[in-house]
């Protein structure tokens, strides 16, 4: 069972799973996780300091995922209240990941890895994470910036 | 049933029923129409000369929904093949409606009416629908243009 | 503007907009708003002592959406967070309309009638909105049973 | 760059972007690009004798996503004609697993490798890959069955 790092701090999220979330096979449609995954990092950013919609608008930067690895244990199921925990894995100028562990009832349910690089907008140029980003990250990550 | 009005061009448009479009009553969850239907209207633009892509970008114009009703009379199924007909109802300054009837092999699923407004881009205040749209409308219809 | 009849019960939800919400326009799709009115009944059954998971399953019944009227006054954007505000409008063994109005800080986006009939499971035939239901509905809209 | 293995069969399908498909960002969102991979899984298996609606129906057995690894290199847009090239690159008894490279007009966009484990329905619990499955694979893959 992926394990939590130690020394990362941990946002915990809610989310509520709807009809419209599930398919005919009954269970929570792989794709919609990512809407709940991207709900948790905008909440830990908001958590964190940063008003991801102030970010955009401000800086004119996007966040755009770049990579994602996501494992699905357990399904989920209509009217879950899932827990979502979240943690910043990697920080540097090139890239930030987020880690999830979705869980229902203290049961591990999905696995996700989901990166994001920087680009400005709106043409989508790849350009370096800033530090307002970089500095939500944990001390132990931040020693590892590239 | 719904008619298709005799002095109208109707657009005809397929789409093929995803997995991931269900929901667990193992039917076409009721908002994942809107998908269908936008495609139809993106469609029949192209078909009259229109490409929505280029509308949006080169004039700064949008066509937001303002209204929509739609009536759904039997469902559609995972791996339907559905077709759309699609015709414009009602083209003047303040608004476009376009009209669909939602078949499979012949029987009426569904009936949709969407009304889109004009709004200028990125702040979307309201405009006037352009020449470049009504004119797509039949002759019919532009004779009742306000 | 729309109005809230004198004699209905209301229920007041609230949702954030997400990312994965808005379209190019930068303002929530139109489609999306059918997630926040189908979660807005859901809360809404349950806190009238309906738990709709439970209600599905032990019945075998489903209640589908066959009608939707939805108008579009002003958009929801990104992180907006939302006050819904619905009731049921009608009430009777043919079907329960729910109506809701969305608002951001007081000023009204959205106004919706979603109607709901009732099938049984899992072919889908139509059949009488059960007793269950039709006693959350307030005791005028009882009155108006048909 | 990704490359295509010598000794597979490849299957190509189109998908057209929507509005619907984008965000706020002007580009795909991420989660999106899980509809259109679903898409050519279905096609592909269609193409090479199984179809998934009667799988799963006449067996009772269900294909559910386990495992997704995507790397979004660059951005679909609105109205854009996508390319999916689609092959599998993995099947034992345990899961098959669909890579595909998607492209815009012979640009790399996407790579993805979507493995899929079988369930029986409706419990859900997994059970072998059946052979009707494995026999799509080719003829180097089916050799390292476990």
């Amino acid at each position: 069972m992926p394990q939590i790092p130690a020394d990362v701090t941990v946002s915990v999220h809610h989310v509520r799973v709807g009809y419209v979330d599930t398919d005919q096979g009954c269970v929570v449609h792989h794709g919609t996780y990512f809407r709940y995954l991207e709900h948790a990092r905008v909440e830990l950013l908001r958590e964190r300091g940063v008003d991801y919609k102030h970010f955009e608008r401000d800086n004119q930067l996007g966040l755009p995922v770049v990579d994602a690895n996501i494992r699905y244990h357990q399904s989920a199921r209509f009217d879950d209240l899932l827990e979502i925990k979240t943690w910043i894995a990697v920080a540097n100028r090139a890239k930030v990941r987020f880690d999830s562990l979705i869980f229902r009832e203290g049961t591990l349910l999905t696995h996700a890895q989901i990166s994001l690089a920087c680009t400005r907008l709106p043409e989508g140029r790849i350009c370096s994470v800033p530090t307002v980003i970089l500095d939500l990250a944990d001390a132990s990550l931040r020693g590892k910036r590239s």
